[in-house]
């Protein structure tokens, strides 16, 4: 057989999923080429692992759970691609309330949440049509949605109202493609929780435009005393809504990508108050910078105020010079669509949260405009003593 | 603000890849309304899951490994995307050999070998493009292709030749969209495994034509004494390949949906190759069946003579009724793409592979156009023999 001349050369290329998918976090970060500081040890407030220090452990429970099934070799085959029934049903029973009742064939489970966002998303918009997501906000919905050719537009959050969602600005974007609104709540990078009353507003906007909703509620256990959570599911009979979680950030497994095995557990949200109190009230107090408390999940946004920084143009810019010189990494708010802003992890343990705000403040004093004179004038005499 | 009328009533609608993705085994499977025979226990000869039965069992070294990760609490965060760096050097380690040396950093560890095909067809293949799969083969190619809006077209692979590809045939399939070649040795649902000279014949269609090819190779170390495996990798330095593998089938452990955490261990083998044995030369017996005999992976395919058997339209008709009387489950050649034949699970226990036999023997007499008057006979005196 003569072979047609197709092609006369290798040229694989990239399908254009491939080239259009595209991580802002990575892209970001990958691309730092800074080196932190030798002479001090390495804090890193970037990535939301609770787990990176050690100092969150899982329950015991969690871990007996699985090496009981681990040793049963009872789960070494093929799962239902829904997930085992009994673990459904746990779901099922953990996520319902006296205002929503959830039914085991409801629930799918998936690997982390991340998966279940790619199949909400993936399920209910196509090429051409557009999602709704929040800005500041957690980069995978763009990642996922614009790899399929499905346009993304945001919606503003407000930080003078505790990133409250501006509702006019959410319904100035639906337009006839729009074929969901991701609602992120408790927020990844805010620490924001909703009220009753916003969450119902949220609501009505769906309701009036019939436009179902994609609920990011992998933090919906994670929020300070005093605040309370409202799932979205839980306040409307009417509005459809996909609501996706796991068991990633409670139960302090994020690396196992396990949706919902359920264990009663209400550790670290004291600790967490805690910390994000000592990370806010440390940090109010630098010229330059203005953090906005959190309510819930594992982080705290801060405003950098670049023109008190006439030396950086940027907020990773600001970033990447907080790591050279005090080995602090804070991922930078362009990751979350927010300039202007970086985003702190405050589950590291408490005295390693006290090390990097002071080394936070320093650093500010040092490149402050308007202190940045004085401030070399005390580093060099701090250089005198021996540590 | 006032409504615009985008939409006057709840209209969600599924996404065009939703739509288009189907897996024709679950679409047969579970439209399946047979019952089977309450009076004989059941037999599944359907689904290639080894562990189902509990006679072959993961070595003592995999459970051990995860077990001691578990306890250690050093693996509970995210991973790398790609993999830890540690269990991406053992899969080169494990993967190299004297013909092919593999770098740790062209591994990339995936969620099973669906997922690993998954990327390899979503990187390298874009919508109106078309890959190339085998008939019989695996659905999920076809599955994950359309689900994207690639065109599937399939090559005949040759029953009377150990199920080798009909070059010819793949020639003649490529065009100017191809994007991909796929290649499944050892083969699911036939068993069989491609000599060195085929190996060498398929990579030279994919040089001529500089079509990349796709290796589904995750049976490469079940194959039976005296056949050898050759992977596509190890026989060209031309061709681009991207193999997929894992853990899943000889290790046991399928549904820990993990590639490539290595321990070297050759059970098994034996043993199926015993169990194919067993079921060939029951099955060559029936008349108006003719098994094929495999070389490697889990499975047998079965040609059904279906004039032999008129009460049966269908492959599909065939196995439903042999579920239904005899209790035993076969998936059909409709599955597969590749209706008049049924793939049975060689890896059940020996003596329940034994009896199944038996059934399925005693279901073709009596169904048998030939034989099915003497056989009613015969079974009405068997049926006062007490058991």
């Amino acid at each position: 057989m003569s072979t047609p001349v197709y092609r006369d050369q290798w040229n694989v290329q990239a399908s254009d999923i491939a080239r259009r998918t595209h991580n802002p976090i990575r892209s970001i970060v990958e691309c730092l080429v800074v080196e932190p500081n030798p002479a001090k040890s390495m804090i890193s407030l970037s990535i939301g692992d609770p787990t990176t220090f050690g100092n969150l452990k899982p329950p015991k429970e969690v871990i007996d759970a699985v090496q009981q099934s681990l040793v049963s070799q009872l789960y070494n085959g093929y799962a239902p691609s829904t997930g085992h029934q009994s673990a459904r049903e746990a779901v099922a029973e953990y996520s319902s309330s006296e205002f929503v009742k959830v039914d085991a064939k409801d629930v799918i489970l998936c690997s982390g949440c991340s998966c279940a966002l790619d199949l909400c998303i993936t399920a209910l918009a196509r090429r051409g049509q557009n999602i709704l997501i929040p800005r500041p906000g957690f980069s995978i919905y763009r990642t996922l949605a614009e790899g399929l050719g499905i346009n993304v537009k945001s919606y503003e959050l407000r930080p003078e109202l505790g990133w409250e969602i501006d509702l006019d600005n959410l319904e100035s974007q639906i337009d006839e493609f729009t074929a969901a609104i991701i609602i992120n709540n408790p927020s990844n990078p805010c620490g924001s929780v909703f009220s009753k009353d916003h969450t119902l507003d949220i609501l009505d906007v769906a309701a009036r435009y019939y436009i179902p909703i994609i609920a990011d509620e992998i933090y919906e256990h994670m929020v300070f005393p005093g605040r309370t959570f409202h799932s979205l599911a839980s306040l409307s009979k009417e509005v459809p809504i996909l609501s996706c979680s796991g068991l990633t950030k409670r139960f302090l497994v994020p690396g196992w990508r396990m949706g919902w095995i359920i264990i009663h557990d209400r550790q670290n949200v004291l600790e967490k108050e805690d910390h994000s109190k000592t990370a806010y009230n440390c940090v109010k107090k630098i010229s330059g910078l203005k953090p906005i408390m959190p309510d819930g999940a594992m982080y705290m946004m801060v405003y950098i105020d670049l023109p008190c920084f006439p030396e950086f143009n940027s907020d990773l810019e600001f970033v990447q010079r907080l790591l050279m010189e005090e080995s602090v990494f804070c991922l930078p708010g362009q990751c979350f669509d927010y300039p202007s802003y970086m985003r702190l992890v405050i589950t590291v343990p408490i005295d390693m949260l006290e090390e990097a705000c002071q080394r936070i403040q320093e650093f500010c004093e040092r490149h402050h405009y308007k202190t940045a004179e004085d401030t070399q004038r005390s580093n060099l005499i701090a250089a005198e003593i021996p540590y």
